[in-house]
């Protein structure tokens, strides 16, 4: 690393304290101090030792610090970011990065502006069943995969905070929605988006969706997502087909299987009684024509992505999370909001 | 009962003989004789001391039947029932009834023209997991439910047989899809199906879809079905869920569990780690806060279906499987069909 420079955090609620933590503890910055409007917060940060400016101003005002992680309500990253880099200033932002394609290109022309790096706390890239599913899909492991559902279900509705309130950018589509769908167009890669289909829930709050449940058509991949706030029995986290066999995780900790086909032949089939009726189709397989395996083992480092916003700083890497996806996913958001106001195919790519 | 009279069938296939042993066990009907055109077929009825016709018209010119069972493949339903109306026979026919809307109406004019019975075997309304499923939407028991997703995944492919291929009326919509459709318009009642979202898959056949996923919008319900033939590993056969409970049946033995909230405060939450981050709003409740319920018991009977047919005949109850659900029924498998072909949302009803 060529030199130690300053970082600092506005906004210190739970994630602006997280992420001053992971600034503590990465090698090439030190934390100079944080920023809240709130003035508890102020004294929970000097509670952890953590300076506080008395302003906004007077952080972005200080030479020291050259990179500021915006960890505020969605509805004012866009302000305080283009704040931030005319003040010179890095800038990493909470996701979502804000509401619209509108407001985000005023951000990524502010970036360009003043010559800095501009960034989006996409953490879930670094998720270890998220990882698991990418490398099943990169090395083909079930053949060509044709299909890829992922689900995150809860049933405490919405955080009572600012997440139910719209002006806030409150609602699961930009909340959970924002890392399932960076998650997705991260594994499909190049691969075309062609259409969305979606449908919002409004079970527990009327002003903003308290889910959603997502078809994003990638021509030869069917990459369904899911959010919701109301169930009270859960599906697997990841569920994925391929040509040759099948994969499961099961939940965060991982657990789940792949299972391939090692005989196409169907001389294990035996009839079973399906409800009022037999089926040969429907018949589960046994061990004569499948074989279970394990789910491969990925290494995930959540330091990462600090680690590459200093190295991207001092020149020496690629920022990882770059304009072209963060402005690829806010599209997305809108189309899904799109289609379910719509209830329409809304076609996206091409 | 008032009387007993013949009944016949025609397609001595896997179907069809299973249909010739249901009417030799009804009440009300026996058996007089079976006919198909494979001399190998009528080899296999008479080992079970099954008369057998010598062609179709000695059948329908047989004055002792009342009643002829159509389980040949699928594109010659329409020219056999016409034929047996004609002859003054009420009919069964299998599953899908026939290919398209079109030729449904010429067979269920026929039945008006010439006075008879016309009804479809849906046997799958007898299915203990889908009357499960009824009880719990009709009872109310998870609250006001939103949510139903109905699987049926399988793993051999489509059958090697006319199931291929498209004149034969081949492929999962019509083959599976028809009885998960049926159940759904059934569940649903007199509630409105908005709109239709599907999407067909060809994994191991170009000519015939191998499965579907399809959204029904039914206003304040969405109600997912999906069949597949190339999975390897299975989600639940139901997943339901409702505002104040969800309930999830495994498979086809009604194993399964309801889960209701008990007090919907969420003072049980204990953050968890989950992927590359830590959540509130995703983290499972506990028994403080949920309880566990067993899945209410269904009576279940699939002799209902001749005796109903016989009692209707005999005047004494209305028919189960009316025209209008037929039509109905028929109608969406056209609009899934639309819906894929075009990747657009299908409006069906208002």
């Amino acid at each position: 690393m060529d030199k130690v420079f300053g970082g600092a955090v506005i906004g210190f609620g739970g994630m602006g304290s997280w992420h001053a933590n992971r600034i503590k503890s990465a090698q090439g910055i030190e934390l100079i101090g944080v920023y809240d409007i709130d003035p508890e917060r102020h004294e929970a940060a000097r509670k952890d030792e953590i300076y506080t400016f008395s302003s906004r101003e007077e952080l972005l005002a200080d030479d020291r610090i050259g990179l500021v992680t915006i960890a505020t309500p969605n509805d004012v990253h866009k302000e305080i970011a283009i704040a931030a880099m005319a003040a010179g200033k890095n800038v990493i932002c909470e996701k979502p990065v804000t509401l619209s394609s509108k407001d985000l290109e005023e951000m990524l022309g502010a970036a360009e502006k003043y010559g800095v790096l501009f960034t989006v706390h996409q953490n879930r890239r670094w998720d270890g069943d998220y990882l698991t599913v990418k490398k099943i899909y990169e090395d083909n492991t079930l053949g060509r995969i044709y299909n890829i559902e992922s689900r995150v279900q809860g049933s405490r509705g919405i955080p009572g905070d600012w997440r139910g309130i719209k002006k806030y950018g409150g609602g699961m589509v930009l909340d959970w929605g924002v890392h399932l769908l960076d998650q997705a167009l991260t594994i499909m890669g190049d691969k075309k988006l062609v259409s969305v289909y979606a449908t919002t829930t409004h079970i527990t709050n009327d002003e903003v969706d308290d889910g959603f449940r997502a078809t994003l058509n990638f021509g030869d991949v069917n990459y369904y997502v899911e959010v919701t706030t109301n169930d009270f029995v859960e599906l697997p986290r990841w569920f994925v087909l391929g040509e040759n066999g099948s994969a499961v995780i099961e939940n965060w900790d991982i657990e789940g299987r792949i299972v391939k086909v090692k005989d196409w032949e169907n001389y294990d089939v035996t009839p079973i009684q399906a409800g009022a009726g037999i089926t040969k189709t429907m018949a589960p397989r046994t061990s004569k024509t499948i074989k279970k395996y394990p789910l491969p083992k990925v290494h995930s480092d959540w330091g990462e992505f600090y680690r590459n916003v200093i190295a991207c700083i001092n020149g020496e890497e690629n920022i990882i999370v770059t304009h072209k996806q963060i402005r690829r996913c806010m599209k997305l958001i809108e189309a899904i909001f799109e289609s379910a106001k719509t209830n329409s195919v809304v076609p996206f790519e091409e």
